[in-house]
């Protein structure tokens, strides 16, 4: 990349705002709600239908891949790869995106209609506009600038876009692994890059590094096959509830700490060059406290400096119990004795945690207690699901790529964030091709992906694209 | 009641029998179900003017009372006041009863329709017929056969029949307190009887003096205003499904044992003459489990020999933990931490135990638990209801008269029970006329009340239609 590119190119894609803004409103008039597909499953095909159109109209290739989780009486989307290939001797990247949505209406407290994309204040209100329409479609009008100024793509692109994000990705899993067989087209990729999570902040760029994995389970207990009545058999019942609260109390205590034996064990001690890379960070904790309607309860978090709190929710282990099946769970009063209930916990896990041990050390943890319970009930443990944590390295040409893109276009170095959740297609690509897969941010944190009022912020939209463009340049330079 | 009486009484009823099974049919087939009032108010009305119209046949005064809990947007069926009052120097006793239904659908899984009264092997299958419209109509087959008999009735009867006993009972209350003043409705009653509980057995009849209070509470503990996501927050929150669970343990362990401090204290030791009471009972813990379908998951009980069990159903107090409100209820898994959990429990109270000096224990001991865990979280207890227990004397002469007319028909003392569930209606009878109240059970415990294939036995109906019409005799001879 010249300079003399980047200028051209910054003048180009700030002279076509209002296209890009006028292209994601048609995208965001498109109600591609995968999670209801009896009514949006023609939606989402027009919405794929309408990207691959771009793809084609700027020169790529495309297929639209048979979804393998679809059946006859239950079709799925189909997914969309793309290519952009010039030269085999150039890198390869692979960018992801969905175009699928989160239900939205505006009903729900919308101060607009959620698929007529709307500006105030310099923010684009839309379901979708940020998650993900808005970062996903961005790659494209980085190709179409290159053609348009005549200037060569510095990598080959490949295009994978699904319609099922936001309802478990179903299908997508299987094709990467499929497509990463020798010939295939997942094959010759170099790097992966993802643009579907947020800023930590509203003002400060970040690349994400890291991403917990999780450990999901149920606890059930039995006394009975049928629901009694606590005023007929109270008092006579060793009662379901009973043990599975005294179980479910002995996994985590009020200040977060788990409370199972060795959960800690394989957690690496934090390095002072890791611990460096928290300092610049740009995170306010009392803003945080605000955004997530903490403060105005009880106004305390676990953690109160910047650090401790954004590792706690990086690269320290949690537990958090969600709830419990099978008991009453309605308003009012109901004098019930329930005869099964499935305690709901997780946990959410850091690098070298393995998830199949973690459930190893639950189950001793809860066949333990269950035992000092001396119940005669029936106790399981199920290990529903589980995910490794997933944790790449500020350092790889990847991300340094990204870091220089990003210095370029907003001036300063970007934070090096991890995330709590866990975002599982990141390993799937990783494990799957053993290439680096970056995780770039373009929206910010206030966003409010699959909240209402979801946004963009212009300047996201347009400074996105810019950061894309550079990115692609900088790969480009990577030798080797 | 001279034993020339009930020969000629019992031959009359036993001449009867098809007509009673075909009466009972008629009303079976009036689906009078009070928890659907939009499609089933103008059956319940229906039910009741038949009864009313039966009263009237036989010479009784009627008269339906505006339900004053119904308002011009949800109106709700009368109660019907009826009375037999021939000579004010007679005693009178109020008889209850009430004329709605649970719901039911053959689709439920009813072997016949269950409102065509089918009789199988000696039971009469249909919705209604045990619980509660054949022994509540059976008072009217006993005044019928007292006026073709000839014979004048020992008593005056006033009769109390509702039709809103399966949805709360919705308005008696306040009728019954209101016509306990000077010069109305139930003023000069002397006794009540209740025939709407069942035997302890199948072959055994009862009369039940005791029923459980309750005390009901709702323990709230928020920790912010929205629900938050576990990877993304996991970590750094106070978690309120935490706290509310920690503080669920404390209340009571899985042995039953109720971990409040100062619970026990005014729940009096027995008796050896309560103790004796007992010894007698028909009772088989083994097919209680059975029954009950816990003998295929633990066939373990918190007691196992037939004295210490029914006491603790009966008149110790116990603590169920019924379930939480706001936390993940449904199936699957979902990575939720619920902003405000709602854990709902109750205690069953025994005679002396005041529910609002309970409440104030629990409320005591909550916040000693939750200032031990050192949350910041806010924690609330709301005592939701409650009522105290009740206990009558197998030794007043209402009792008596009631087991001299069981020992006429079945040939043996009844057992005197008590129950662990709380009606209502009973206190309030009591406490708002002074009056003793006898709570007469014809149905068996098999009968299935509130479930698939009730039945009533044809024998039940047959002899309670004896037992009632002999008690009046009984009643007849009390002085004083
Ligand atoms: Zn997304
Ligand atoms: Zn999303
Ligand atoms: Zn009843
Ligand atoms: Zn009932």
């Amino acid at each position: 990349m010249s300079d003399e590119f980047s200028k051209r190119f910054f003048d180009y894609v700030d002279e076509r705002k209002n296209l890009y803004i006028d292209r994601l409103a048609e995208a965001v008039a498109i109600p591609s709600v995968s999670s209801d597909l009896e009514n949006h499953l023609v939606d989402i095909n027009t919405m794929i239908a309408w990207t691959k159109g771009h793809i084609e109209r700027l020169g790529g290739l495309t297929e639209l891949v048979t979804n393998p989780a679809g059946t006859e009486n239950r079709p799925l989307p189909p997914i969309l790869c793309g290519s952009f290939v010039s030269n085999p001797h150039k890198k390869t990247v692979c960018v992801y995106g969905h175009l699928d949505v989160q239900p939205a209406a505006k009903d729900d407290g919308w101060d607009s209609n959620p698929f007529i994309l709307t500006e105030r204040d310099g923010k684009l209100y839309g379901r979708g506009s940020t998650d993900d329409k808005g970062p996903a479609l961005s790659w494209l009008w980085v190709v179409e600038a290159h053609r348009e100024l005549g200037v060569e793509l510095p990598v080959n692109i490949k295009i994978l876009y699904e319609g099922m994000e936001e309802s478990g990705s179903e299908g997508i899993f299987e094709i990467i692994q499929r497509e990463s067989a020798p010939g295939k087209f997942l094959n010759d990729v170099d790097f992966f890059c993802i643009s579907d999570n947020y800023w930590l902040g509203k003002n400060k760029p970040c690349l994400t590094y890291g991403l917990r994995g999780i450990a999901y389970f149920q606890l059930s207990v039995r006394c009975c096959e049928q629901d009694l009545h606590s005023g007929v058999l109270g008092g006579t019942v060793y009662e379901a509830m009973t043990d599975l609260i005294q179980l479910m109390a002995t996994l985590v205590d009020s200040s977060g700490r788990i409370l199972v034996d060795g959960i800690m064990d394989d957690v690496k001690p934090v390095t002072s060059k890791e611990e460096a890379l928290y300092n610049s960070i740009e995170f306010d904790v009392e803003e945080y406290k605000e955004e997530n309607k903490i403060k105005s309860v009880s106004d305390k978090l676990l953690h109160n400096d910047k650090k401790s709190l954004l590792m706690a929710r990086w690269r320290y282990p949690t537990l958090s119990l969600h709830g419990i099946e099978g008991a009453f769970s309605g308003s009012g009063a109901k004098t019930v004795i329930p005869s099964r209930v499935i305690g709901k916990f997780s946990l959410r896990l850091v690098p070298d945690q393995d998830p199949e041990k973690i459930a190893r050390l639950v189950k001793t943890h809860v066949e333990q207690e269950f035992a000092k319970l001396g119940s005669p009930n029936r106790m399981e443990l199920e290990y529903f699901h589980g995910a490794k944590a997933w944790l790449s390295s500020p350092n790889h040409p990847n991300y340094q790529a990204a870091a220089a893109a990003i210095k370029t276009v907003y001036g300063m170095e970007p934070d090096y964030t991890r995330e709590g959740g866990s975002i599982p297609i990141t390993s799937t690509m990783e494990d799957s091709t053993g290439m680096n897969v970056l995780l770039l941010p373009i929206g910010a944190c206030d966003d409010m992906a699959h909240s209402q009022n979801e946004k963009y912020n212009v300047k996201n939209l347009m400074n996105g694209i810019k950061v894309l463009g550079l990115y692609l340049h900088e790969l480009g330079k990577i030798k080797g």
